[in-house]
């Protein structure tokens, strides 16, 4: 699958040309921006979970305890909204009206189900610290299976998303440019800081190379 | 109102020591982070919008585009769920199991229904600039009432609402202390960059004070 198609559920209806629904977009988005925003309903009631999300083809992921509401939820199979978002800085215009943001955001719909199988659960963890910390998962101390139970990993195929990207300064009423107001862009970051060494740290053990791969954001 | 009173619908299910119910927290946390990810419901299906929230008092508001799919839906007054989320770091232990992020996080439950006023919408809107860049509002050119009406504020009284944040290092297993395994933590920022000018920008315009004033993250 290349492009998704959308349907009433996943076409953007506001700025179109700031649409996109090939796959390619969409699933750069996820790898680049990491952390995600579940929406899944329970009773009529609508409810959102931060997560860090990850893919691989055409599925993403996320974990989280056994015991959380979210995942206890899905248990069955759900329909889910995920969204990833990231704030790219803010369009300062001359006017309120077209003052705006910079981000990139995709939104996926899909039906969430848990992995059972306790080798993918675990090579889907793997994946997991791949995705963060590249080269870390073979540092660690081997995963126990009462950590695989206590842990669960839900999936969802991609059935269909739409990305939506905002990039480059304001436009202005034309008249607007000619009066004396600053407008510019100011770039919102994520930034990776210096690590901290853990205060039991065992003395002698280097901070390892794989620190510098992380990437989010 | 100090401290939400938690039901089945926003009670913490896990690791409550993260869980917080007072108003203070909860606020505290929309004022930071200032980006949040609205969820929704339309005929069974969950929808999850990224938007920037700001607050007053019990209330949280959130702006778009009146063509917008979410700001059409919350028309009448609809069940909301809005999640505030910050990444703060990634917490490294010497096992997968231990690992973590450090974050905050609120999640806010509400009836969210447009503001209809155009007094009170233009009140909104100023306290939104306000909120990200102080003292902007009053340096633009004025708001003119077709761009009002093009507008649309939603509101929503913070009904129930808790918080969840983790700071700090790792707990790992007593045992694997002794691993020759790196544990740490590598914290993750949000960073205001440097204003870069419109390309159209007046001759002559400086660079406003209020550019040093804006907060996210």
């Amino acid at each position: 699958m290349n492009t998704f198609v959308p349907s009433e559920r996943s076409r953007v209806k506001r700025l179109f040309k700031r649409a996109h629904y090939d796959a390619d977009t969409v699933h750069r988005l996820i790898d680049e921006i990491g952390t995600g925003s579940v929406g899944y309903v329970i009773k009529g009631q609508p409810y959102v979970t931060p997560t860090l999300v990850w893919r691989e083809g055409e599925r993403v992921y996320w974990h989280g305890s056994s015991a959380s509401r979210m995942l206890r939820k899905v248990h069955g199979g759900v329909p889910v909204c995920v969204n990833v978002f990231h704030l790219d800085g803010f369009v300062l215009a001359r006017s309120g009206m077209h003052s705006s943001v910079n981000y990139r955001s995709a939104t996926l719909f899909g039906t969430a189900a848990l992995i059972k199988d306790a080798a993918e659960k675990e090579a889907s963890l793997k994946a997991f610290l791949d995705r963060f910390v590249p080269g870390r998962w073979e540092t660690l101390r081997p995963v126990q299976a009462q950590e695989l139970k206590a842990t669960s990993v839900v999936g969802m195929t991609i059935e269909e998303a739409s990305a939506k990207i905002r990039t480059g300064h304001c436009e202005d009423d034309e008249e607007d440019y000619a009066l004396d107001i600053w407008a510019g862009l100011v770039p919102v970051r994520t930034v990776i800081g210096e690590p901290e060494d853990d205060p039991r740290l065992k003395p002698g053990v280097p901070r390892p190379e794989h620190l510098k791969g992380i990437r989010i954001g």
